[in-house]
């Protein structure tokens, strides 16, 4: 399977190379309110429950959104140091990746002027296998500056919302 | 349960604006690589599958990290429409939340020099409800300024790694 990964990524890094426009995608997931916080999520045939916790008035049905946000910078890390590992040969045995992100509630609360979302966030990697430091090191780098979900948060993103009503 | 949840945000805020300090919190996850590029993450008393699709060289078993960025998203829009239509008393009936993202996937391939996560997202929020439009787009404009996920998204998050080998 490793070799299948490493042959399959090469692949399309040279066939988007070569046809810029096919790697130009757009995802999408849609979202219903099903309870009093609780919201069933769809992306693809994926559903996921999301709600928030009894001390934020929810039913606790799911983790919260800002808990997802944090576990999607914590799988994409995970899986882009897998990806670059096959491609650069760097082979680990083992990996586990912690989160955290700093939050002020007032924001969410509108009760201060404060940004509502998370402002630092430190991501810690925690990997053992039989290469040396450097070339873990050199795997790091790479998936620092190729991570999507990294540079999703770490670049201002341009996000339009309408409202459609009826 | 709709003035439950009314009774408590009020309170919080006014509790957070008494004692700012306590507002200020850090939320933790973490995950652990458990296949290809299956992921096991757990966020609290909560767990959940990331994986990439099989296109991708995953097992698709279940929704990926880009994808789980937008649902967060899509979420935390559907879980503050609820908490401020009950905070401005602006009730609705039904709530869906549709995102679209565009990215480009050269840049997690490390193919060409382009941002590796999403540029530009899209969210439309479908509501139904007896209120007017006016109170709708006040609903609307609250939100806009106050979703964690959403500012998260459109301010840049300091976001700082560290590898822990061993």
């Amino acid at each position: 399977v490793a070799g299948t990964l490493k042959e399959l990524l090469d692949g399309a890094s040279e066939f988007f190379t070569a046809k810029p426009e096919r790697a130009r995608q757009t995802v999408s997931v849609g979202c219903e309110l099903v309870g009093v916080t609780e919201v069933a999520v769809k992306a693809g045939k994926h559903t996921l429950t999301v709600d928030e916790p009894k001390f934020a008035g929810g039913g606790d049905a799911g983790a919260s959104p800002v808990n997802l946000v944090l576990a999607a910078l914590a799988a994409c890390e995970a899986i882009m140091y897998r990806c670059f590992s096959e491609r650069l040969e760097i082979p680990f045995e083992s990996l586990r990746v912690e989160v955290e992100g700093d939050i002020d509630l007032r924001g969410g609360l509108a009760c201060a002027d404060v940004s509502a979302g998370f402002t630092d966030v430190r991501v810690i990697i925690h990997l053992e296998g039989p290469e040396s430091a450097e070339r873990y090191e050199e795997l790091h780098r790479v998936v620092g500056s190729n991570c999507p979900v990294l540079d999703t948060l770490t670049q201002p993103v341009n996000v339009s919302t309408e409202l459609q009503i009826g």
